[in-house]
């Protein structure tokens, strides 16, 4: 009988390749290229994922574990998704340092007069009133819908800068990292004590166009907005009205509905609001990023059958 | 024969003055208003500095320290600056968490795609390719020059940040948060490894216009120049050269000379160049971050006539 194959789809260095093979003596360890149409029916390993797995779903009848090599889940198939003998893992931690970057580099653009400065310089003006809207971060509160890996990691930095943290997840359990956590519901009655306000939830029902009018409007005329989580959470016009009339203080969407954002979109030229092109996530050395992430796994199910972390969670959906 | 008298130049909460009276006992405590000009002769310690002072040095017998509440001390006659027997102190510490949050905003907006993307954003463009120059700041290298409160506040974020710390001091001693010290003229060598280049230097003989041509000619062209420390320091043709010419990526300038930075300047519509209008050390509560470097003085002074943090360096000259 054939050994049991590790199909690697993922982009993966040498040296990582042979630390695979050397893990797994048991496996027969073969990249993309090295798998044929009759190889399918003994992987029961697959690192990534390829189109010719998708088309040939009824053909991985030993397939047992899918470790993607990206955040999202979208390109596996959704009966193999939804299939409880199959242990499905993603990568979505690697980006929750990325991410995070992006929102230090616009609170503290913000908060130290360098956005609003970026605006005088247009005018090639030395404006010293930008000082009198300046803050340090000290003691200032940040509130993170969604407590997952990227909350967790904002929230870290967070504290860094001596910030005061409040999370907001499903049930409202403690979360270590965040000073205070919260429900969706009961989250609303603290709005307006919150200098920065951000959305890092998965799109779900209960996330879809939840930030509106009555979220921006119970926040504070000084506070911020960023959304890193998905456009399809946000209210549009509702955040261009609350901008364009001075009651939020500024907004950051690294995520907008849809994307790419057309040019005739308002949000473009609407005041006090920065857009990037969904990019907060990027990894710069991606291989050398999620290799471990698989290695850790792959280490956990040789001896145990279980996944070491990234599990996906099949009930919740993310 | 009258009490020596604490005058209160630096503004002051209520409770802060009740603290200080009750503290010095011995003491006259005054605050600016209430000192007549026969009471000059017994003031021994000011916090803070005012003109009348400066007006009448030679009045000011029983003087022996200065506590100045900025960082500069350019209000203090030169006389009373050199004076051996006048302990001289000031507000350096309480910029270094403020300015280093502008360094980080800067260095977060350029390597997070923010700073470039606001640029497409004037013209409504959704920019992928923006991506491409995106880095996370781990183990990217910082080298900074002047290793004291802000160089090593600097040091401490970029820690947090994982990133590797150079430091450049006048012997090249070790600074515990920099992994790696210079002199001015060693560290010349590794600056083409260098990803930030920050002046954090007083204007000194050594200083003055020491980031020239041959600095940014020896930096990578990924790399990007930062300055808090004076404008004096920079040679602005050199950089404005090298920015126009692509072979510096970027450059952030709180300082310039002169200041403000008059519309005709050519440094406002330098490419990939911001500018903010020497504001990267305002803090908020001012009040309440420098009482507490002059309580701690105080009380050293009052048991053994030192000061316990921030004297000036009568022969440095910062």
């Amino acid at each position: 009988m054939s050994k049991p194959i590790i199909a690697v789809y993922a982009i993966t260095k040498d040296w990582q390749l042979e630390e695979i093979k050397a893990t797994a003596r048991d496996y027969d360890v073969r990249v993309k290229d090295e798998i044929r149409p009759e190889d399918l029916k003994n992987i029961e390993i697959v690192y990534g994922w390829g189109s010719e797995l998708s088309e040939n779903i009824a053909d991985l009848k030993q397939l047992k574990w899918i470790q993607k090599d990206t955040a999202g889940l979208d390109a596996i198939p959704e009966s193999l998704r939804k299939d409880k003998d199959i242990l499905l893992s993603n990568m979505s931690g690697v980006h929750a340092v990325p991410i995070t970057e992006n929102i230090f580099g616009y609170i503290l653009g913000v908060a130290r007069g360098i956005i609003p400065a970026m605006t005088s310089q247009l005018e090639s003006k030395w404006d010293k009133s930008i000082a009198s809207n300046m803050f340090s971060l000290k003691d200032k509160k940040v509130l993170v819908y969604g407590t997952g890996s990227i909350g967790q990691e904002i929230a870290r930095t967070a504290k860094f800068f001596e910030m005061t943290t409040y999370g907001v997840n499903s049930n409202g359990r403690s979360i270590q990292t965040f000073d205070h956590t919260y429900t969706m519901e009961s989250s609303q009655k603290i709005l307006s004590d919150m200098d920065f306000v951000i959305n890092a939830l998965p799109l779900t029902d209960e996330s879809e166009l939840f930030f509106d009018k009555q979220i921006f409007a119970n926040m504070n005329d000084s506070a911020y907005f960023l959304n890193i989580g998905r456009g399809e959470s946000v209210k549009d016009e509702h955040l261009i009205e609350e901008l364009e009339a001075g009651t939020l203080a500024g907004a950051y969407l690294d995520v907008t509905s849809p994307e790419p954002l057309p040019e005739s979109s308002k949000l473009w030229q609407t005041q006090n609001l920065v857009i990037t092109p969904h990019i907060s996530g990027n990894v710069e050395h991606f291989r050398d990023t999620i290799y471990p992430i698989f290695k850790e796994n792959l280490d956990s199910y040789l001896s145990n059958g279980t996944l070491a972390k990234n599990e996906y969670n099949k009930k919740k959906g993310y």
